[in-house]
């Protein structure tokens, strides 16, 4: 024998079994423990025919899968119809921005790339993180050698990027800081040291050639470094550049101001200096855009309005099916509470609130605020990537997942997520168990064996 | 109790059970929703005693295993002999086809190989695809390393390669070409840019130093790169060479013409310049072969008629096979029709047709159509290794496969291959519904998570 | 049906069943063979009405949980809120002291990897285990390197290292020594050799520059190999630092002394010399700290000593609760043996002793202990980070597995430790026998296969 | 209820069950198919009580387990004991010789990392298999300095080798030589060849320094190799060298001569020539030994003698059980021949013969052999290390294998082994069946896909 589905089974049941409140027995097998529904007694059922007749359709009605609906009144699955187009419309909508992004994500990429081959001595990209010099000598030729290959930037880059100028110390152009500690005798022969904790921060400015006062262009070779005391140097620079290989694309290239910093870090003072570049990058619109035979597209804004209304059709009929629920609900409880004098429970409530119609409405409000700073990036008013990437992505993947719900609406699949739905919360409570025991387990080994071992950290 | 083969299980079912169509039954379980076959009425069956004999003798014959036949009639199984043959020549066939390509293949590879470490500078076989260069010096230098190495072909390398003159630009032997946008005023100074995304290319050939006209020789170390709107820089050059290796396996020489092009890719204009080799190989017939104490040998032609013999064979028996089981289904069905007044349902009449046959007959044509390609390289009139490798080994993997079917004559693999057969649709279905939902989520993850994960892409 | 707690069981079962050693059936269902327990008679019971409702009721009371302890007579479950008050802090604790010892780890491995970058000539980080010299050249070269750059330590690390002078040979800092056997006539070309294998020592020492008595530092250039007999070639000295890395942590700094040596091994005599650094570093605590600013905090000794005495109390109280399962114990027996003349079988006796209390027992034990020796080292009269290490992460472990404890209080989880518990005896006897078959396998393989294999050793 | 042991099952049922050929049906479930024993009728089991009862006592002490004979008859388990006694023992002598053996191949595999080191230009370790060059001057580059580091050995190795002279072509100590075809003239210009497939050989000697006849030592300069038809070139010398690493063990030294090739391999004529070394070696016993203060222990040949001679005292009580085995199983025929007029099936009959006993002998054979051949190496008469291994090796498995057996006196386990012969046939047919497609797949994979893919190869 089969379970049926939610609604058909509640339609047919109804009738039958005279038992509200053991509609949930047959769907969910761990329940039955918390039957706290009063059963009626027979009579009241007797008297109520006619109304009960109608309210029993109404339900019956309700609980219908599209396909039933449209077997029974020959109301065409219109909400269905437009959630399989969704589908599609999300889908390409994601595809499109994906492809953007990537370009926009890949530009900062190589550039960061670029730089940690340009500014960084002895680079190799297959240890990137590993880079660590170890004598006086090498941290003055890592320092020199970065600060040097700034200045000739405009003869030897294959990209093209220009200078911003006025960021620094004494309005320079590129800063380069050393760190230490405010007093740092340690002699290590007498076991005695003499230190105090403060930091200072010492720090010189450096201008490209092309500026006139030439007096910062040469003086950093005189920059002497604390070693005894040292704590980090720092050399930190910004480098503007325009990416261009939108063009491709049929989109208007972005300016992209590069917020770069070596760090040779000391911190630990145990005779290794570790190097490494950061890149930061933000995006600005371009000044005076101006793009040969580039005819303004408005095919991309379209396209992204028009998924913005059919998500806002979808949000409110969906809308619409929720507030059904609750009225029906309403009224249903109203019944149960005058005719019958019963309460109805929470979890008999619960099922007039469509978990999926939840589902979609999440999902189309992540389309539509997302597609709006789609619009905004395009039209270069805004340039958050990030957060458009999550919501459209997030949304994509609701819509993905509700496909899950049209499958309920066949049998065969239908048992599986019943007997799913059943098996969950015993599979849940196991996974805590086990949780606890190896979160404790975890905690303990990379505490204790951590700081040995490389590949625990 | 264990279920027999269908076919012996028809020939006895039928005579006890007078229910044609609910033989599939005891097979498939998943199958007793679609009972729509008609039951028969006992009265019918008395009628018809000798006919219903003389039908019930031919099925229970045409469903026996050979060995039954054997036991039952005394006919030797030459057809399971036949395919038994099938299975050694075909693999031996195979095996010779295999250790051809694999010359053939490996040379390519090899010069490929050979082309990088010559043409490319500082190529490392081990960091393979992350060549790349970040200032314009460097661009320079690795493009005229790749034009000097070709300049010195041959007095420098090891194997044999001969230049292809008149190819390129101007008559030339080799293109070197710059691609750039048409107008790239690009300031990141100003925030400003003035593009014309046209691409224009500019080239200009150079020859070796053996052709007379030495104009075009050195000319190239004038070349100069527009880096600010440069997309890509190409180096285009053919060689040819003689794959004298396959001597050793006794057969002609092939000769190969490679179509070398060395690509520098700005087109990120991430001032990172990637630089790779392709290598287009093709197979020619060479004009006048000559290898000293070659005597035509002609074993290898003969083996590969002998098996396309064997396979034809095998094509016709099968055939008449198929064939008769065809007939057989349309005595069955006349019968049932004249005789009972049913009709004889789908699933029913499908079990005449053998998919095995079907299998032996399509690995047949396999064979066949690549037992020829095969000749016809072997006579250097063809040069298609890839399909004839396509052919002969889906060839062989049929009829390997194809020794499953002897395994159902043994009852333990026979239950083993019914449960298989029930079980899957259930599988299919439950695959499909995973499917789904894993798409989606690697979907929404590609694009999302992609740019920023060297993994995810 | 389902089994309940071993308390509740006891509980109910004892009054209705009158079997005391049944008792252990219903939960291990693997145990059914052992039962040597004698079973009494049934008018002994029927006397002894009072006292046996007495014993009856304090056994009831003995196994119930906390929860059901407060439900029956209201008392607070002091003990479990103590135990989960202490889950908090110990792991608070062990955080605190991971984050001590990481900085302590970290300080030594980069500081031996920074010696090895300082002292092995062409060291490279990743291959660092098989480096190696060929040739009597090579040898003199990496052996006069490292002693040169010894000799230049201040001017060229960055970081602080001091000399540990009067440690070698003669006085001296550095000991530069050879083994090689006392007598070794190798003539391969005949097959013959005279070995005396008694091994000889050869060293001589080596002063730093800043030492008046010159004789010592540039004598080691005369040093002279004995290739043919020669054993291993060790260079042997002192560094001495300070880790003032502390100082962020709000920690006073540690003094260190590293015993380095330099081995090139010839043990095997294969033509092959294997070179490596091993460092080994002594803590010790600082003669006079001096940090300026440094506002002695005992924050975390405090909070140490809250620690130890939260397990204190723990300790006592489950030793109490310890104590009483015994008492009651004795009790049962006496009564068993006075009133029913009858002997308590040794799994019954067991069920009094709660293996819960003992495993919080052994856990306050090394919480105290090591909660004493992390004082210690933060008040840098203890360095033995080691064992602190491991008895936190012990406790921290055991007190983080107490939690199943108070998931038993729950009936569903009970099942599963029940059957856990059930199937336990077997499960490992299986794994004993299959061990054993291993065991051999990989003896066997060891030693056969292991000299050809890198991946077998 | 629960299957017993064979021998007590035996003993017990054959009394209670008069079915001599039923005894096997309760121990392996999937044999009830062959029982074509036939039943013998009750009457003749009546008339022969008392020879009935002898054999009947004969067969129920041959099936019992040592431990029951013990308590029956109090034999002591002597050959128990023995086996015992024998796992420790060959245990040990398998590790003994595992040191021994892994010193040998520890030497010649460090000995072949050197040559590597020395004679090949440009050597690196991790990329050990795909050394190769690309241009002419490459290849003479690497051919002169792999000759000129021969020459030089004597002065820079660090382990001591002594030339082989008289091996090479013209009594020389080197022979450096060149493959090509006979006729080679490859024009890939004009797609035309003319190759002569026979293979010349020309070869030069060279002699070291030390040699007085100079005549040979330089001209190897003048080598020219004939690239367009070139094949390889091989580089071929011995060198002798003595093993001192072994009087660590406290064995006598082995001399060893190392058969070094150095192969150029052109033979795929693609432009790249692979270049490998080759290191046989071949161990001899040194003429004239010499190890001061090196008592001749003779403790190991000792252990191997009492190993040997266990192992032959195991293998007589085996052999003789066996044979009890055999002599009862006549008897017990017979006495069903001329008693009951029945035959015994061949199932029955093999329960006779204990599988376990001819594990032991052949494990005995083994290591008698082994210790011999381990005897041998020790005094030096022998070098055959690698048979040895195997011998000592797969004995010391099938003793440790042979631990099973006294599992399945403890009944807990034997149900574990009975299970698993049970269902052994069905697993290994279905591998089988899983084993022919899978290879099918395998073969159609590795033609078809093999040379494009590095990995498939």
């Amino acid at each position: 024998e089969q379970a049926g589905l939610f609604s058909s089974q509640y339609g047919t049941q109804y009738g039958s079994t005279d038992k509200s409140c053991s509609m949930h027995d047959h769907q969910t097998n761990s329940n039955h423990i918390k039957q706290n529904c009063p059963t009626p007694t027979a009579d009241h059922w007797v008297r109520a025919d006619q109304e009960e007749e109608a309210i029993r359709r109404k339900l019956k009605y309700f609980f219908m899968s599209p396909c039933d609906k449209y077997h029974a009144k020959g109301r065409k699955p219109y909400k269905l119809i437009l959630q399989l187009l969704k589908i599609v419309i999300v889908t390409v909508q994601l595809a499109f921005f994906g492809i953007s992004n990537q370009v926009a994500v890949t530009f900062k990429e190589e550039n960061t790339m670029t730089f940690k081959h340009l500014f960084l001595k002895d680079y190799n990209q297959s240890s990137d993180d590993s880079l660590a010099v170890y004598t006086q000598q090498d941290v003055y030729d890592h320092m020199f050698y970065a600060v040097e290959k700034y200045l000739t930037i405009p003869e030897t880059t294959v990209g093209r990027y220009a200078y911003v100028y006025d960021i620094g110390v004494n309005g320079s152009a590129l800063s380069l800081c050393q760190q230490y500690y405010k007093k740092g005798q340690i002699d290590p022969a007498n076991d005695t040291f003499n230190i105090d904790p403060h930091i200072v921060t010492d720090c010189i400015g450096v201008n490209p050639l092309s500026v006139p006062d030439t007096q910062l262009t040469s003086s950093y070779k005189n920059f002497t470094l604390k070693f005894h005391k040292l704590i980090n140097v720092t050399i930190q620079f910004q480098l503007k550049a325009i990416n261009i290989q939108t063009i491709i694309n049929n989109e208007i290239p972005d300016c992209y101001t590069f917020h770069i910093t070596i760090v040779m870090d000391n911190k630990a003072h145990s005779g290794k200096v570790k190097i490494w570049l950061e890149n930061q990058a933000t995006i600005r619109e371009c000044k005076d855009p101006s793009v040969s035979g580039h005819a303004e597209s408005y095919t991309r804004v379209t396209f992204d309005v028009v998924v913005s209304l059919v998500c806002l059709l979808s949000l409110l009929l969906c809308g619409r099916s929720l507030l059904r629920g609750i009225m029906l609900q309403q009224e249903f409880v109203q019944y149960f509470k005058e005719t019958l004098d019963r309460k109805v429970c929470w979890a008999d409530r619960l099922e007039f609130i469509n978990g999926w119609f939840i589902l979609l409405i999440i999902s189309d409000i992540f389309t539509i605020t997302g597609s709006i700073i789609k619009m905004g990036i395009e039209s270069k008013t805004m340039s958050s990537y990030d957060i458009c990437a999550i919501l459209l992505g997030t949304s994509t993947l609701l819509v993905w997942v509700g496909v899950i719900r049209y499958l309920t609406f066949f049998q065969k699949y239908n048992i599986l997520i019943i007997t799913l739905r059943a098996a969950l919360p015993n599979v849940i409570r196991f996974c805590c168990c086990v949780a606890v025991i190896y979160l404790g387990f975890c905690f303990c080994g990379w505490i204790v064996l951590g700081p040995y071992h490389v590949k625990v950290k």
